[in-house]
């Protein structure tokens, strides 16, 4: 399959979650013009996102609901589990291994890992903290598809590079700092701080209107 | 003060979240060669981005932590204290009405909303959950600075579009939706469905290698 473009990806999801409250109310037919709408694009671009995939919808018909949500939940590799490990018990770790929407959407968190003394052995919902000296042992041991990092920042990059080494292949960082990954490693990033951050900045430095 | 691009605002963001962190390690100063290593990019950049502001630093000396921390929280616009109201008490919502780093950074969460009157009148940790009707009223007795969105993609749009009406500039949302707001209005979109969805599409997506 060619290369497919993150904005792309991004706007099947929008499409996607979509789908899925529309379900949820009983509606079982949908437009590329609906789509679109959701999704701030055109239905042109909704109808050449899909093509990337195959063939959907009739024309003058419009897209069957529940045959695009398994669809695009198939395409966006939501058909199966993913085993998830947590790094880092603080906080954001602590809530993100309670999450539910992990849950809801194939996410299974399977190990939470802490470097304090004071938190290993000890459990975060019903997740026992484990050494993160464990990291190489387990990432083999337990398959783990993505890695989710909540440490500080200054202790991000070496911890991405053990889990890169170990093999790892998926990674979605909260930490607050630019990580650097081999072209064949997946990395998000999610950083609300910044976002907030980019908010005030934005509100503190107005030009007079 | 001219336009700042926001890949700008981001890596200030990072700065200050670095020297935050060596400041409590008792760091005192620091150089734009470290600065550059944690925001990922050269140390002539970390003088560009610095020098809009006006003049840090001394030729030999580098930074001072203390100094330059205070500088950056001033810039970004953390000096004060920000009113920030949440619309839409469902579990995203009302983790973000209890979560610390709001309150660290001088966000102080004020009042959450939600149209459910299941909801409403019920407390969330010491907040108690006002009718979203109430909105337009409260945002001008309130002079709420930040709205969260924490509401579904449908109900999105158009909650944006009577907070824009009432007055208020500043939007971070985490409604899985694409959302369009005048030009005097700041918007930042946190969507973790999206990011991991966008790993999982790589997983399972992935070329032979």
């Amino acid at each position: 399959m060619r290369r497919i473009a993150e904005s792309t990806v991004r706007r099947l999801s929008i499409y996607l979650s979509f789908l899925e409250e529309i379900q949820d109310d009983g509606v079982t037919t949908t437009s590329s013009d609906d789509l679109a709408r959701l999704g701030g694009t055109t239905s042109a671009q909704v109808r050449k996102d899909l093509s990337f995939f195959g063939s959907f919808g009739k024309r003058g018909l419009g897209y069957s609901v529940p045959e695009l949500t398994t669809a695009l939940r198939e395409i966006l590799g939501l058909g199966k589990k993913w085993r998830v490990c947590i790094i880092g018990a603080g906080k954001i770790g602590a809530a993100l291994a309670r999450y539910e929407g992990f849950r809801e959407r194939g996410f299974d968190v399977t190990a939470l890992y802490d470097s304090d003394p004071a938190k290993v052995g000890h459990r975060s919902g019903h997740i026992v903290i484990r050494d993160t000296k464990e990291l190489e042992k387990d990432v083999e041991a337990h398959r783990f598809d993505i890695a989710v990092i909540t440490v500080p920042a200054e202790n991000a990059q070496p911890i991405v590079d053990r889990l890169v080494k170990a093999g790892l292949k998926a990674i979605l960082s909260f930490a607050p700092t630019q990580l650097s990954v081999p072209d064949d490693v997946e990395l998000r990033t999610v950083n609300m701080a910044m976002e907030l951050e980019g908010l005030t900045f934005a509100l503190t430095n107005r030009p007079d209107r």
